[in-house]
């Protein structure tokens, strides 16, 4: 049994967070919000649990080193100098920092690798993504997650290859291109699809969110995972044993 | 048992339609291609079909008047100029002019226009489809049609609530909006969806083609209900009573 | 704006609907369950809304009758004596009673009918359906509901036709046959396709539940829709202008 | 460059090899069928393809060994005596026996067995299959092969926990079980899903034959990669390096 702490405790993601927590048997060491002691709330648990903003995140990373616990943080918009930070704690204590805290899209990845390391170039690849209508970007940050693994499986460039947004005339598709298609709509939780489009077959690999618990229950899991871990940077695969 | 005469024999299309027409127990009257005499043709059959180019276009509406027989047009591409030479044959015999002869997807357009001229403005309308790597435009004809026909049972311009080639900052999807996206890949024949996404619920109505063959079928099952039809401009959903 | 009262409002789906009727701007008249006074809840409403118990029905209706305000029965598991009462109730009162209030499975249910209808019977019918693993009953009720709008659709009757629960040596798909088959797994809230099999191409039309949500909220549209209506057994179709 | 010499050449499967064996670039050797020298066609062979009636295998092994060329068997409706019969040819030359050749789907098996041995049993796993209405057995073989896939990745015994032909009163889903549910209509080639359904999220993996070419694909690809193989008893996973 963990006592977790959750940064951001305020918003949907940490409402489900604390229902997570309490659902898994561990204890809510206690939550902080914006301008809420972050170093006393690390002193008493065994692990922070950050779903904060990347403002936030250097403070954060600080509370957790003073009190020596083990952070995973699920903040989405990091820049470089994010990650540099993220970089230097790990080597004090250990961190895990993710785009998708859910454990199926993390086993989805692996699968997408592991097929396109598999399959020759004459499999297509497409990724197919649906989310509710107040979604302000596109490609979803899990269909470029979906996309990075099925272009380190094949082992090309994600960047050089992808091919977004057709519309108009677009000529044939592209050799070696990684397609990336978003629907909006709704009050769709997340779908993801990785088509590979052979001669005559296809390989479709999915994942349905029903609700946001997904993500909650997998940032508990991952840390608790994290409690007692030597210092350094770990990921969700390795949550999972990948 | 009717006599079909095939305009554009000689393309894998026209292949397939000398196939559904002996499938279907009728006659071929004929075929011809590039420099073949259609005026002739048109005099040995009941109904002409003519999959060939916009360029014969003319040609082809002028041997079918000459002969008095109806007429049904598959080819694509097609420009003012030519809808008004149509409009004008119409006139004088029976032609039916349709960007996609499948009876499939020319019901499901109907069912399309009558589930979103029944849903609120609150369920979000989407058109997905599917084609093969070869394809150069997005979206399809097919898709472009669907999004017509939801459209209309809405009751809004398309050209002016198209979302289309989402990539980026999209921002929140627009109200009332009608999204296009487009997957390419492998040897996909076409498929389509309209999804249209409400509160919690979502309704899909998708249309699935496994072979090109379905086409040819349709355009003879149309061909054949021109037989002996008055003079007039007709369209596929009459073929089947919708 | 509405009064309505609930009788059944303890349970997972009286939570549902309490929820319902404040979003959508209507009043709480009260709720009753086992035990409560339904005769006084009826007094204080415009419409009763019904999702407890068989046995309790015919006192749910006495109550309506005796206030004289309408009734929406969401209650499953009704057998030939509940729904002679209902039929009798509905000489007094509008009664509407119904196995599922979605309005997305009921807009469904109709442009299936429609489809069969105009679909020759060289197009096979199935019905798929998925559902969470508690669920002790298959096909679902819904799914059987699918069924019956396809046999209306198509003008045959479902019973003799019905293939259901296919294993080992089948022999080929009966003609004429409309097949079933049910998926059980996790927490999928519901979905349902009716699938329609021609020869190279298939047309599928879906509906997929996010949420529980989506009953209350069909059933409060219902309910809003019996106020002031005259006495008579409705339908959801009716609701939606089917 | 292989020369192949096909054994059933005459069937729909038998011409779809001899395509196959062309656009690869391959050689067919020649091709017999009821009655023919299967003898003669081993000695002018690199590799034998037999997909002709288990009544053959016996005389099909035992000319194979007397060629000392590998042979590829892809006979469904094997007993026992036949998996002996091969067990035994396999002391002097090198088989591959198989149910399915579509390197998809073997592909798709290796990522089932994957996912399922590392979600815990809280993920419910579910087998989905359509075919084409002429199919004479439910669940098809290949949805057997990806239960079977699913249950060793489990660790389970698949015959001990199927879960097949649900229908009425069926009770919630047994724990640990593996679902089975069999589409059928129309022309539909082969699809297959594995659903993975755990708590608020799903996990699909999927295969679409687009037409029957895809086996015979593979079984050349089988045929070739067991050229100058040592011998013994092979699978198509090991020719994908699975």
């Amino acid at each position: 049994m963990a006592r977790i702490g959750i940064i951001g405790s305020d918003g949907r993601m940490g409402h489900a967070l604390v229902n997570a927590v309490e659902a898994a048997g561990h204890t809510m060491a206690g939550g902080v919000d914006r301008g809420g002691d972050t170093a006393e709330l690390a002193d008493e648990c065994d692990v922070l649990v950050d779903f904060s903003s990347p403002a936030a995140l250097e403070g954060n990373l600080h509370a957790a080193i003073g009190a020596g616990v083990p952070i995973l943080i699920g903040t989405t918009g990091l820049e470089e100098r994010h990650h540099a930070a993220i970089d230097a704690a790990a080597q004090a204590i250990a961190v895990l920092q993710t785009g998708n805290t859910s454990l199926g899209v993390t086993l989805l990845a692996h699968l997408v690798r592991d097929a396109t390391a598999r399959l020759g170039p004459d499999w297509d690849i497409e990724v197919l993504e649906m989310h509710h209508r107040m979604k302000v970007d596109a490609p979803s940050g899990t269909a470029l997650l979906l996309g990075e693994a099925a272009a380190e499986g094949r082992g090309i460039d994600l960047a050089a290859h992808s091919e977004r947004g057709r519309d108009g005339q677009t000529g044939a598709r592209a050799e070696g291109a990684i397609g990336f298609a978003s629907l909006r709509g709704g009050t769709v939780a997340g779908e993801h699809s990785v088509i590979l489009a052979g001669e005559d077959e296809r390989i479709t690999l999915s994942h349905s969110a029903e609700s946001r618990m997904i993500f909650a229950r997998g940032a508990v899991k991952g840390a608790v995972w994290l409690v007692d871990r030597d210092a350094g940077r770990y990921t969700m695969p390795q949550v999972l044993g990948l």
